[in-house]
């Protein structure tokens, strides 16, 4: 199963979400990330111009979305339900970050679909509804300031998801295909430049002050491409006619 | 100097944003992650109640958001300045991941104040915003619906910032302690090469064919540091010198 196949076991269920930008913008955060199934228990409002306009063109997403009467029936069939709490519980399963959830989630969707559960707007999900899932999540965040808005907790996830599901192919192969100097063009350039410092007086090779290394130095730090070198050297080259 | 030290020393500066909501949605998110430094550029509508509501408790991060008129007033003093973009564009710097970039901008940290930039919810940053940059940061999305929201965007940042700050271990050791040179150094450096190639004659400004870019996009490369700007400097003196 391949990682956009994994996205697609895992459904995103809203436990009474009150405001319906929110299931906009939750709609629109799984989009980003790939992700398709959205489950609503009771919302208050929905559907919901408000809704759409949040969406912002993952309306399909809310075009399928599921809402059902009880967080039970959005846990019917899955093998893993994870529940998204900010609050200590007393009496709870340890709680696993939204990272180290992400590939437990994962690592669950080749046995079938995943849920992850997030609670209301206002007070979160009840100790009933934590109870229901197996999988207790908390996203680390400043505890002074704990107020992650819904549909941002919706978009954290989904991203921890992502990243996970896509690991481990190259995230940015070879997006730069520029074609490297070879070693002999970045020395023809050294040499040119040490040859144009030396003419202008700006380097005197009797008292050399480590200007030929640190200039190695910043440009080998470079990695030069092969067009660059030869844009410098017409640079070097303008400044040497200048002095004949 | 410990995490949330770090995040102090973050900027995010959000460039010409057009929904005062979105400016609340960003306050909040980084307060939720430890971050308090938001600056603006030209936004349409600020200070705005919309903003206010938004933000959600987060009201100290928008009273002392500062309001500029330029993205180079953003980058003031600052050693690293990061940009979120999520388009290729030509002549770019091999972008980084959120992920990644959240390593490299904290271990920056530790050597002054370091700008994320995000652009206009409707256009994103312009070619010459990100040129002023020197990391092209991009958060992986699906490619067939990479419309990420602007707050949701600074939600992801700030997360990874905080994820790579509270991290036990120091991710980069100090094999550089060189002192990197400031944003307007750099900018004085490119003003100073942009002159000496004209006088050469090996820039044309009515037929630019793409030379300074390209210069930017070498130099932006290799970070320059402080004293490398003062031996580059002294070089194009020299080379100038010789003209006359």
């Amino acid at each position: 199963m391949n990682g956009a196949d994994a996205l697609d076991r895992i459904r995103i269920v809203l436990s009474h979400p009150s405001h319906p930008g929110n299931i906009g913008a939750a709609a629109r955060a799984m989009k980003t990330m790939g992700l398709k199934s959205l489950w609503l228990v009771q919302p208050a409002e929905f559907p919901s111009p408000v809704a759409d306009a949040r969406a912002s063109g993952a309306d399909d997403v809310l075009a399928t979305a599921r809402v059902v009467g009880s967080l039970e029936e959005a846990l019917a069939g899955t093998v893993l339900a994870a529940a998204v709490t900010a609050r200590r519980r007393e009496l709870s399963l340890p709680r696993v970050t939204a990272r180290e959830a992400a590939g437990q989630v994962l690592a669950y969707t080749r046995r079938g679909d995943v849920a992850i559960v997030f609670g209301s707007e206002s007070s979160g999900l009840s100790n009933e509804e934590v109870a229901l899932c197996s999988m207790p999540v908390t996203i680390p965040t400043n505890p002074a300031f704990s107020s992650l808005n819904l549909g941002s907790a919706v978009q954290l996830l989904s991203y921890e998801l992502r990243m996970s599901a896509m690991q481990p192919a190259p995230v940015f192969g070879d997006e730069n295909p520029a074609q490297p100097a070879t070693h002999d063009e970045v020395e023809g350039f050294f040499g040119h430049l040490e040859k144009a410092v030396i003419e202008s007086g700006f380097h005197d090779p009797e008292n050399p002050r480590r200007l030929i290394p640190r200039l190695r130095r910043l440009f080998g730090r470079v990695r030069l491409e092969k067009e660059e070198v030869g844009i410098l050297r017409g640079m070097l080259t303008s400044f040497q006619r200048k002095v004949d």
